[in-house]
């Protein structure tokens, strides 16, 4: 089997390193500097062109990623995953075109706070969870491969839903928590916290450092439901805010019961999967 | 040196259990069935009244904490630390009454989502920071016995501010992540979360499960902190959610931007540290 990565970032390098841990030779596509040192690192050992790959990992941020697969002679029946983090506009554009691949979008949910190839680990997927979204077009035999491939590289679970579905939930569980951090660190309180946090202010804004390249079109993307999440929290920051303003300690007690409840009910979850 | 624990909840347990750790035997204050458990455990191997002891540290509640300092017969020049995560409050208390011991506020910058004396550790301090609160009151030999008393604890750091300085911090490290962990959990996106993340929700919701008792009694004590920071915070996912609403790729991408280095210059200051 022919395995091609195109884009050896943090998530096609991690793909790469995994695969060679596992046995494979894998095929790169990226800058010529990147691939050089993909090379060196071993994590790419075969120059393929695509045309001849049975599998093509796209690794690349969405509107690369659709350039890619639209812009590319794939084999015919070749399975062509991308591993964007928002589906239904890869979707929306793979189904517009005629194609002779078979096309099934992914997601892996796995990522560090930093990016490039530099900074990726044949062990970053070693029991996270990889997404992968089915409709009427997928092939079932694509699936099969693509799983055995993901078992392979060490992901530890797959999920099957819908594009729809997966864009709701990364809207919230990913999207959502980007803004929040990333707007978290604008107060000017933040100077001088060294010394003044057991933790909480770090898990908060751990990855507020987003490439505001990539992320604006992540959000762009996936907009109607990330607007919907966002303006659902801060609907609920407001509560907090009214009781604190008005002095209204029980209303306060109020909310502050129901978000424990709620986590521990999300806890509860956690456990049962 | 006799020295007391009154509190043996999982801060107050941990002071116990790292102080025997360091050698000293010392003296607890709790329920009856916290305190015996306290003991069987050998966190707290001396009976001692607070009247008999050099240093006190009241590792309660704020509101308890107050209660017991007013209402104890300290040793003359005796140390009383609290340990409460509010310090102009409990400052306002103490010095509106005569006194004879010698009152120094603290916080330690170590926690756990979970409270208790079953949950305490002798570890929980090592390597984290201790504030003390200092003013024109504090005594310096206080400080320089406490301080000793952390190190020996664990403790890797102290920084010294006043009360003011303190709660403004804290309202911001600590105190409004807890509410934006405890909203950010009620979207009912949450539900069947796991397998849709690789870490961020999870980082964004660990402190989700607050003590409603507590926590809102610690916001009350500190109401004009805790509001202008949740103000200024949805002020600024405001400006996220207008341009996300309005489709304006480049104010969006601004503003991800400017979270994007304002993180970089945060962490420059904890390098420097």
């Amino acid at each position: 089997m022919k395995i091609m990565i195109a884009g050896l970032g943090l998530i096609g390098g991690s793909m790469a390193k995994s695969l060679v841990r596992a046995g494979y030779s894998v095929g790169g596509y990226d800058l010529p500097q990147v691939l050089r040192r993909a090379e060196e690192e071993g994590a790419v050992s075969e120059h393929l062109r695509a045309e001849d790959c049975d599998v093509v990992f796209v690794a690349l941020p969405p509107d690369a990623a659709m350039a890619y697969i639209g812009g590319t002679a794939f084999k015919e029946g070749a399975i062509v995953a991308d591993i964007c983090g928002v589906k239904e506009a890869l979707e929306q554009f793979v189904y517009a075109r005629p194609r002779s691949f078979r096309y099934v979008g992914c997601h892996p949910m796995a990522g560090k706070e930093v990016s490039g190839f530099e900074n990726s680990s044949e062990t970053l997927f070693d029991g996270a969870s990889m997404i992968v979204v089915e409709n009427e077009h997928t092939d079932a035999a694509a699936i099969e491969t693509l799983e055995r491939l993901f078992s392979e590289m060490g992901f530890g679970l797959v999920k099957h839903c819908s594009a729809a579905y997966h864009d709701a939930k990364i809207a919230y569980t990913s999207q959502l928590a980007h803004i929040v951090s990333n707007a978290y660190v604008k107060s000017p309180t933040a100077d001088g916290f060294p010394g003044f946090t057991g933790g909480s202010f770090q898990d908060m804004t751990r990855i507020a450092g987003v490439d505001e390249q990539v992320w604006t079109r992540l959000y762009m993307l996936n907009r109607g439901a990330v607007t919907e999440e966002l303006r659902r929290l801060i609907g609920h920051l407001n509560e907090y805010l009214a009781a604190l303003e008005g002095g209204d300690e029980s209303a306060l007690r109020e909310l502050l019961k129901l978000g424990r409840l709620r986590k521990a009910q999300l806890d509860e979850e956690r456990k049962i999967l």
